[in-house]
């Protein structure tokens, strides 16, 4: 008998299973296309006497110890509807149903009521760490009651990343908490891999080559910016297209595609009153990056000549890396604070910087410092204010500021730079210019205005008593 | 027996009422508090005899001439699906309700359904222009199917403003058009007064008197950035506080509210693959103007000493208004676009922008060209890319681009105006920097790209292999 079952055997399922069992755990294998059951097997090699490989969901079940646990990791969305509804009427009550796919928290807190109510539990958790991660160490983030996590936290505490021997893995929180907590890693991704870019594209307009770029990266790997995404741009710029010889950076279509993670940390943010504006610039530039003939149009409407930028210092680059960066995480972390609260999940802020320090896609040498300051509190939700933040911020910024003047003077474009420079420069200031706003609305809508000079709403302007 | 029905005599519906009214129309008129159909009895004046004044929803339905039309006026949300609930049961098939609110389109899409189920007809009529345009001649963007809209077509294209005799008053499209058009007139319009209000944020900056900003604003209102927005900006400039004397400005908080539908457009966009980046920044500059006590904080962690600036040309502000404006539009269009092909709207463009030209908040000189421009049709759903646009904002735009760099060069916050110059840069690229995102979604989760040399998709880089 197998202490726990997988269905969905994909590139992501596939590893978990061989990591469970590289762990010493037993595990049933399932998959709805019964070929694949055998393709997996056949790669098992010294680990195969661990699994129970089966042909259906009806064996999966029965290879089970109970209380049972299943893993599903199909495509997210209507397929997992499709399992959960096959497999709970196969399921006891006090088994467990656990969706390790990249679900919209939405679905998951769904999902939850719907299973909970035939008395079978549910875990909606979050992998991070793409197929490698999966393999030989993801983080994981886990969403449910807490009582349905303790039997098998085991497993998943030891198929997890360690970071100095602590699991990146850890239960966050109640129903939907997990996959929410996934999705803005994966925008905070998205925003972390849009500054890269964009670095590379002013790397680009500067004439430096491929070589000299991937060594400038390497080297910043050893300082503040030390992070996997570094290290694999590093890597990439280095990378040789196997057919052509030519760098593989220059075979690549710019047509970058998402699966709409980024999109959903956006949504939730704005629906939670938040803005995660660098998170947004990097959704909109993939978006932009697929409109390729609507662009040659542009180019040819708007020509840009030949970009030559000569003047940014590789030190502010580093900087500008950096200042975004910090920025980036504090909107994922002011958004993780309002859902927090309006869903009343109680979220370990610190927790999840801690669980995010190896494993995942965004795993970096920051995520220790950012852990540290969230242990502390962050005042009014905000990275940037904690004091273990704030002087690295105010000496980076600077940097970030001359890199976006110099792109934006070049034309070269630096949307999520750009973003995260403005949303500091608006955020520091105490008085702004939104009264301009409010006398606006006041003035059309008649929705009034608070006073400087006293307390109360709904004061109006003199252009109420015209009407 | 009256020719329509009114509930909901708050601001808006009570202007829409007695704009009926003054058109010669008959109108019940009808409010949840009964109190307040005695209130706006005692302000109809000299059109008190074009009333009848009820109290239940039964009486308004008994005082109209079937086939009867109701319209609803009343907070947006659930307060419309009791009004709803209410009246279908008093109705006969047949009979028509408008909302005239400012629903979520996909609430109409929902309550097109269920009334239409009933044999009820059901209307989503978007309305702006505030008090004063519901009064004496709104802005009006109707979603239903077209033969409903036949019979009251008199009605609102009479109570609508008038652009050169023109109606601005359409029947756009199937259920939730209407109010998705007005949805996104209220994006454009948040982009707008975020680009205004960062403009003041400057000339402020700047040390230019409220005065003096009062006659600029008045003096650009006389040329191509002449619009309602720009025009009441300078009245505002001079508005004094009718208690204290002091500029009005000087008295409001800056603290900007929302109603949501800046949000939704930015939401739906999202959802329709589309980025409002210029809508964002300035839902995100809302949103950030309400925590006060943060950027306090913000501004003693991040001193920013006093900021002068000087280098900034008057007529680069007009430039960069009109370029952002032209971006922001280009935005709210291509969206409109998009929405269109999704739902199967066929939403006629050229007309939007024509009903725009007078009576809503957005309304200014900019939509007769834009309004041409659609006409011949817009390169891939690009304004910015129509002959008719391309030249003119390839002057304005580098007026922007020298205004946004010379306040992110004093820290003078330009979020939306950034924004839009980001936009354009990044669109006029035919070649962006998204091949590095891609290395990378590949590099650790295989995600496939594509190849510049040959077509097919799923490829991958030479680090697949050492996998």
């Amino acid at each position: 008998m197998a202490r726990i079952g997988v269905t969905g055997l994909g590139t992501m399922g596939a590893a978990l299973a061989l990591n469970m069992a590289d762990r010493g755990f037993d595990v049933a294998v399932h998959n709805r296309t019964e070929a694949v059951v055998d393709e997996f097997m056949e790669g098992t090699g010294s680990l195969s006497d661990r699994f129970t490989p089966v042909k259906s969901l009806e064996a999966l079940v029965d290879a089970l110890t109970p209380p049972r646990a299943v893993l599903i990791m199909v495509k997210a969305g209507d397929p997992v509807d499709a399992v959960i509804d096959a497999l709970v009427p196969l399921l006891d009550k006090g088994d467990l149903i656990i969706d390790a796919g990249n679900a919209d928290f939405n679905d998951t807190r769904r999902r939850t009521a719907r299973v909970t109510d035939e008395g079978i539990g549910f875990l909606g958790m979050g992998v991070s760490g793409g197929e490698e991660g999966a393999r030989h160490g993801p983080s994981i983030m886990v969403g449910g009651t807490e009582d349905l996590y303790r039997p098998v936290q085991d497993i998943i505490e030891a198929i997890a990343a360690r970071y100095q021997d602590d699991p990146c893995a850890a239960w966050l929180g109640p129903d939907g908490a997990g996959h929410f907590v996934k999705t803005v890693h994966n925008g905070i991704e998205y925003a972390d891999m849009q500054f890269i870019a964009e670095v590379f594209g002013i790397l680009n307009a500067s004439g430096r080559s491929y070589a000299d770029q991937a060594d400038l990266f390497a080297e910043w790997n050893g300082g503040p910016l030390q992070s996997y995404l570094i290290e694999i741009t590093a890597e990439i710029l280095r990378a040789r297209d196997s057919e052509t010889g030519a760098p593989v950076l220059d075979v690549i279509v710019d047509k970058a595609g998402q699966k709409g993670t980024g999109r959903w940390t956006v949504i939730e943010a704005l629906k939670l009153g938040q803005s995660a504006t660098a998170i947004e610039a990097a959704v909109a530039a993939r978006s932009w990056s697929a409109e390729a003939d609507a662009r040659a149009k542009a180019e040819e409407t708007y020509p840009t000549g030949t970009t030559r930028m000569s003047h940014v210092l590789d030190g502010d680059l580093e900087k500008a890396l950096l200042a975004a960066r910090m920025i980036g995480y504090g909107q994922g972390f002011a958004l993780l604070s309002a859902a927090s609260r309006h869903f009343d999940w109680s979220l370990d802020l610190a927790r999840i910087a801690e669980i995010w320090r190896a494993g995942c896609i965004i795993r970096s040498s920051l995520l220790d410092d950012i852990s540290s300051a969230a242990r502390d509190g962050l005042p009014h939700d905000q990275l940037i204010l904690a004091p273990g933040i704030a002087p690295r911020l105010a000496d980076a910024v600077e940097g970030l500021r001359r890199v976006v003047l110099a792109s934006m003077e070049e034309g070269v474009p630096v949307p999520g730079l750009a973003a995260a420079l403005s949303y500091f420069d608006t955020y520091r200031r105490a008085r702004g210019t939104t009264n301009m706003i409010q006398a606006q609305r006041d003035f059309f809508g008649r929705h009034g205005f608070e006073r400087r000079d006293r307390d109360g709403t709904g004061f109006h302007g003199p252009w109420a008593e015209s009407d």
